[in-house]
């Protein structure tokens, strides 16, 4: 398989990225800039795609990033709230159409390079307030890639069915280096450890029995505050 | 009806534009500069946009182009090639997956709007040589852009069954100002009236018996020699 990975240099993107080497296949990679205040986020692909040989682009989209309406990962003015993925102030971190507009530009770098497919690190995490990581939307929109040109790409999502958890406890296998990972929407030095993906990164090491490389603003909740609080924690 | 408009400045989207209006829908415009040579085609669009008091927006896509191969639109060492579309020359017209990156960013603007469908100029006439114009491309896209957001956006193409010449003919009627549009791929000052969306514009007036206000270039082919040229023209 020739592929190109939807890369954003956090913890599920990586692993697939690791997934995909083991398994033999030719991988490009892609980050989207559109304009998120967690740009280390693509150092941190940037790094890993190198340490590893593997070539690394970065789609700059930020000239659409005025058409696409206020959220807290793009506007300034907004505070990145803390917090479950599950309350309702998460849903200021959607960016409208976000995963259609990254993957038809993955898209059209595969067809320019007779790749057969785009992987992307869906899984079963994903949430209800992100409308375009509905398994529906995903097939939908799989028909339509196979149509768009002469030379067809497919949709590849190996790890659809996992949950983040799953995926730390594949990725130490592969000897995925976490530490290198960037999850945090916040975008400062180090990891806020409240927003919404920092949160699910801690849970995803806890639940996977894994000791968490990531370091932590000192403010940060502890771990026991974050489970107390979450009842999906409890599985 | 509220519609974002996918808007290059030709023909085609212009007499959609005013369409639109006549019907009495609300319409925001889009144009999408993906580095394509025939830039004056935007300030076409943001000047007929102006004229009619709707808004007009471009989505910079420059920071993509270097991902989506040669295409003589948009790499400055390729030439746009004369004659009709039917030629195998035309295939480097293509810009991979352009209307799925363009409508995905369309859809992006029209969420964050709330707006309820995006439209585009998608007609009878488009060419087997752009895999995505084909119908059942759209279908399956439009379901995709459905199921993208809880805010329902659908697709809107009302000339999908006209040809070039019967949207002219429809323009007309509408006061459509052909000699402020443009077409011409090889963006120089005047339309080169040889490359091939020179030609379809040439018979788009022709068979539909409209005099053609373009300025074509003093070295232009006479719309004779293209008539002779055509097998299609003579439907």
């Amino acid at each position: 398989m020739q592929t190109i990975l939807i890369y954003s240099g956090g913890i599920d993107s990586t692993t697939l990225l690791y997934h995909l080497l083991f398994e033999g296949h030719v991988v490009k990679t892609l980050s989207v800039d559109y304009g998120q205040r967690h740009l280390g986020e693509i150092n941190c692909a940037k790094d890993i795609a190198e340490s590893l040989g593997v070539e690394h682009q970065v789609a700059d989209m930020k000239g659409i990033s005025h058409l696409l309406g206020k959220s807290s990962l793009t506007s300034p003015d907004l505070a990145v709230p803390d917090g479950h993925y599950k309350e309702e102030l998460m849903k200021q971190t959607v960016v409208p159409n976000r995963n259609m507009i990254m993957l038809s530009v993955a898209v059209g770098w595969a067809v320019s390079h007779k790749f057969d497919t785009v992987s992307y690190a869906a899984h079963h995490g994903d949430h209800a307030i992100y409308p375009d990581c509905r398994e529906e939307f995903a097939q939908a929109l799989d028909k339509s890639i196979q149509l768009a040109d002469w030379h067809h790409v497919s949709l590849h999502r190996p790890f659809v069915g996992m949950t983040k958890a799953d995926i730390v406890t594949l990725g130490i296998k592969l000897n995925v280096p976490y530490e290198k990972t960037w999850s945090c929407y916040k975008g400062r030095k180090y990891h806020c450890g409240s927003c919404g993906t920092c949160i699910e990164r801690r849970e995803a090491f806890y639940l996977s029995k894994v000791r968490d490389p990531t370091i932590y603003e000192p403010s940060a909740q502890s771990i026991n505050e974050i489970i107390d609080k979450s009842g999906e924690l409890v599985k």
